[in-house]
């Protein structure tokens, strides 16, 4: 089957030549290009990541606590782990990054295309939400409600890999991700298929939690700040709003995308419960 | 009426002496301790403290465009208002702050002690919830939900300045921030003056859905990872967790309240429309 990788995979799979990481000196801080490999650090992430069969690890590095933490739990190390002290890799991620004695590179996971979805439950269509923080809180959602997958643009959307798949928390190993080029045709796409599209904006004309959903739903969500882009909202099925009682009317954007992925999840589940 | 500050406002409330900001040469980054003002920066949080009359504006530096911007939406620029490039914000903020144009120095706002709260619908409780940028999020929900008010740990906690103030997006304006010293007792005295203590927890015993609230109900919410303090759970009324579907078990905090202030307000919205 064919299938199209987030954001490229390399055409060269086989493994980097093992060469010493760590001159002497200044260590230099790890590339982020949408070519090389996907950096993952923090417990959840890693962790998941190993324990992920469709995931291959290029080379891992764990400080002494964190590879017994994993052994504890019955994870096995790759062949390309190797034991350093946290300060290794504090200077190669900086110092803001919470990476819990575990940082790794791996290829990038290969995803299912837009005609490869099956028309059932929930998905997530993202326009340009480049945030990785949010994107990745994103994600890790849309595993707690059991979307199946999640669409975005491939420019203008942030790299699986890093701060995003901190955030995600492990769940970059269970939600694919689909990159498209020109979303609006994804998304009538995504209406062939069978998927009703409900965009999520403050302007929105009806109460999500009063729309009839279809049993396959696509919830189109903006970036925080711009929103839906007018192309983007005129593919939309429906255009709706969360309730806000208060006095602030729109939400950071991970927020509106558990909130609606709560919503539609319930209606879902009451649905096939009767 | 005594009122107490948000971690701490100056006693000395005269307006700082009007003196050269910017030395020529390197711009020193602007200091966040608790004790200095507030640095409020980005379109939604320096406009709604601007239209906060109980906010006091040491200082504000806006461009061109956004003093404009200001003006054609009525809102008057402070007397201590100056007009800067864009760039020496950058210097001041540095690189990954997006100001927007608006830069603020305030008085911290004054806050209401638990024994001010009046004991009807929503607060939120923070135990120990340290991400600004979370935090912020936070507060931008409760607003949205209506929230009356959140408290939280005066150590452990974000200040209410900088990236919180920039991710709330106003609501630092519109939610009293209590800090108390010593959380279990802060909620000992709120069950005293009439709030149900329902805390969050991935391993609560009840769905949150299902819980039977009271008319003034406090939400707990603990720390990204570490979740709720022993004792913190332990002075619950009742732990209650949010249903997920999916095959992660957890949500990002910030969502987590978002999700808890959306089902919580509106079993208290349809109890008071019966």
């Amino acid at each position: 089957m064919a299938r199209k990788p987030w954001h490229g995979a390399r055409a060269d799979h086989r493994p980097r030549k093992a060469r010493p990481r760590f001159a002497r000196g200044r260590p230099r801080p790890l590339p982020l290009s949408p070519d090389g490999p996907a950096i993952l650090y923090g417990w959840h992430t890693v962790k998941a990541a190993l324990e992920n069969p469709a995931r291959r690890i290029l080379k891992l590095w764990a400080t002494e606590n964190a590879a017994r933490r994993l052994a504890d739990d019955g994870v096995a190390l790759p062949f390309a782990a190797e034991l350093v002290r946290p300060d290794v890799i504090d200077a190669r991620l900086g110092p803001d990054a919470v990476h819990q004695g575990l940082l790794a590179e791996a290829e990038p996971l290969a995803a299912p295309t837009i005609e490869q979805l099956e028309p059932a439950g929930l998905i997530l269509v993202l326009d340009q939400i480049t945030d990785p923080h949010n994107a990745g809180a994103i994600l890790r959602s849309a595993a707690a409600f059991a979307a199946r997958a999640i669409v975005t643009t491939a420019r203008h959307s942030p790299e699986a890999t890093g701060a995003l798949a901190k955030a995600a928390s492990g769940a970059l190993e269970l939600v694919p991700l689909v990159a498209v080029q020109n979303l609006a045709r994804a998304m009538d796409a995504l209406r062939a298929r069978g998927f009703q599209l409900v965009g999520l904006d403050s302007s929105g004309e009806v109460d999500l939690a009063d729309v009839v959903l279809w049993p396959a739903v696509a919830l189109v969500l903006g970036a925080e700040g711009k929103g839906l882009r007018q192309l983007t909202k005129a593919t939309c099925d429906v255009v709706a709003r969360i309730e806000l009682p208060g006095s602030i009317k729109s939400l950071n954007v991970s927020n509106a995308a558990a909130l609606s992925l709560y919503i539609a999840s319930r209606q879902l589940a009451r649905r096939s419960d009767g």
